[in-house]
């Protein structure tokens, strides 16, 4: 990879050099998001990644401006994404920036908010009653029946190549890697992502370690954490049970295997957050201007427990993932 | 005015040299907004600030910061605010980061979801039947009663110095004045704001000329376009019309007669939009990936116009000032 930030370029084309895919002027202006400390009074080393703001309102926007792009190169016309809600809501509007159909499958109980935005993007909407593997499935079959590209976050690499400027952007910020990256985790995407980029500032010598990576998810779903406490290397699917961060809500995760060996490769662990701690954090966060979606108050709830393995001082990064104008607690 | 932007920095202390505040560490991470073209095709030299992927979801994150910037400074322990939804909610949010107490005026009919985010924040909000006018009057009893910091967006100039660097921003990107400038005008903070960055720029031998200002009002709600028709220097008071354009929907702006000072100086004018240019410039945004609430959509409607007085190519830039996560249509 080449890490050579174009200087004046304020979208995540700015890391042009350093992505699979050729900039073809698809932008909406993602990217960029501010690092700020998690308080006005500093709370030693918490540095907080303002993802939501971002055009759609989540991180998601950097997997598929790449993601879309793809879709341009290959000549398609039409896409299908499967998405619980904010990977839905990027890939329907970029994809209506560049001028592809959609058909975004998502599952039963997705908000509204979400839904009316990508029906605003002119995308199809198909609700899929049951598990978000049915809704997977549906959307798989679909992309076997017509054709389309499948716009996926969760299997294609080139959706985790626009997630791994996430990582650039704090090397880039900060000048150095962090110690931590606490990480929320349903599919993995930014798991795997900011793995990705700090790999890649390793492999051009940029940095010397990859920080300590924590998977956070939520007590009621939390199967890559079962797999991680029991020293599995797969991770079960398991049974679900209700949760305010509907974002991260995934019981059988397909990248589980990878978040476990990323998460112990790095020095780091999946731990878990329960609704209390949730709706606590989405609170203090609210008390510090600082608005964001339940599932965007998942990585904080985490990170500001005192951290085992860090040492004060020491910097820790979570991101803000999505912004409380799209949900609710 | 010094313009000497803090490399690294991406927040709108970037500009710190040019603000008349100090940086004082206060931040959600505004500023910075991505600017791109209105189309993916093209449509030349039209270019669209991306205003709402900003912390609150609004350009008012501009001024909130430096005025409450400014209640630190003095030593206020409340602010008192009026506001018709997002200068509310940016109040708000730099209130709660700054650890201020807020109590927010607004009129009868605010969008549920402001009211949310503001309540959210841990202010309190007291709405206000009748006009806009009255909601100003209440918070200005309000503030004498109680002694309060009046974080006046309409009246107080460190709001707009603050908005300046929407200029300052454009400026720093282009390496340029753009021709023209087409800003939506309900009480004139951007009208206003972006003029003195301008001003300031040419004062300080950077740019050369002025661009153009072409504020644009809802038909249904046109007191500054009724007197600049008429070629009056005062603002006479209006009866409104319903307009989905909430944000703008100010029937006696108090700055008024300033709007149509700038707008004669620098060769601009003031144009008006209907409710179904309102409803066709949202919808033709949508279809683009651009998702705004529909005052957010009040100037694209007026800029994708033929614009009389502007050469081919020229370049011109309207903002897109307010999420459509926000409030619709
Ligand atoms: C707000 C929010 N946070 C975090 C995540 C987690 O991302 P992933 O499922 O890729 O692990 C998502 C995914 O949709 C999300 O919407
Ligand atoms: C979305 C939006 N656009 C434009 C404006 C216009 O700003 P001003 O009233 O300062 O002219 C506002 C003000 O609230 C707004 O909320």
């Amino acid at each position: 990879m080449k890490f050579d930030p174009r200087a004046g370029e304020d979208t995540l084309w700015r890391y042009a050099d350093a992505l699979a895919v050729p900039d073809l002027g698809l932008t909406l202006g993602e990217g960029r998001t501010p690092l700020i400390r998690a308080s006005a009074e500093g709370e030693d080393g918490l540095l907080l990644k303002v993802e939501y703001a971002s055009p759609t309102g989540s991180f998601k926007d950097r997997g598929a401006v790449t993601l879309i792009t793809l879709a341009r190169l290959l000549g398609a016309e039409r896409v299908v994404a499967d998405s619980s809600g904010n990977a839905g809501t990027a890939m329907a509007a970029y994809a209506a920036r560049a001028g592809l159909r959609a058909e975004i499958f998502v599952p039963g109980g997705t908000s509204g908010k979400k839904l009316e935005q990508i029906l605003g993007h002119g995308a199809e909407v198909v609700v899929v009653e049951g598990s978000r593997e049915d809704t997977a499935e549906a959307a798989a079959a679909r992309v076997k029946e017509t054709g389309a590209f499948y716009a996926s976050h969760v299997y294609n690499p080139f959706f985790h190549d626009g997630v791994k400027t996430y990582a650039l952007e704090i090397f880039e910020r900060l000048g150095a890697a962090p110690a931590t990256l606490v990480l929320p985790a349903g599919n993995g995407t930014l798991v795997i992502g900011a793995h990705l980029g700090f790999t890649a500032l390793r492999e051009a010598g940029l940095v010397d370690r990859i920080p300590r990576i924590v998977a956070v998810q939520a007590e009621r779903c939390a199967p890559v954490a079962a797999a991680y406490a029991s020293g599995a290397t797969e991770v079960p699917p398991i049974r679900p049970g209700p949760t305010a961060a509907e974002g991260i809500a995934i019981a059988a995760p397909a990248r589980g295997p990878r978040m476990l060996e990323i998460v112990r490769e790095t020095g780091g662990m999946v731990i878990t957050v329960s609704e209390d701690e949730i709706a606590a954090a989405h609170a203090t966060l609210a008390a510090r201007g600082l608005w964001v979606e339940p599932t965007g108050a998942v990585a904080y709830a985490a990170a500001r427990r005192p951290m085992p393995g860090t040492a004060p001082g020491e910097i820790v990064v979570a991101p803000l993932c999505g912004s409380g104008l799209k949900a609710s607690l």
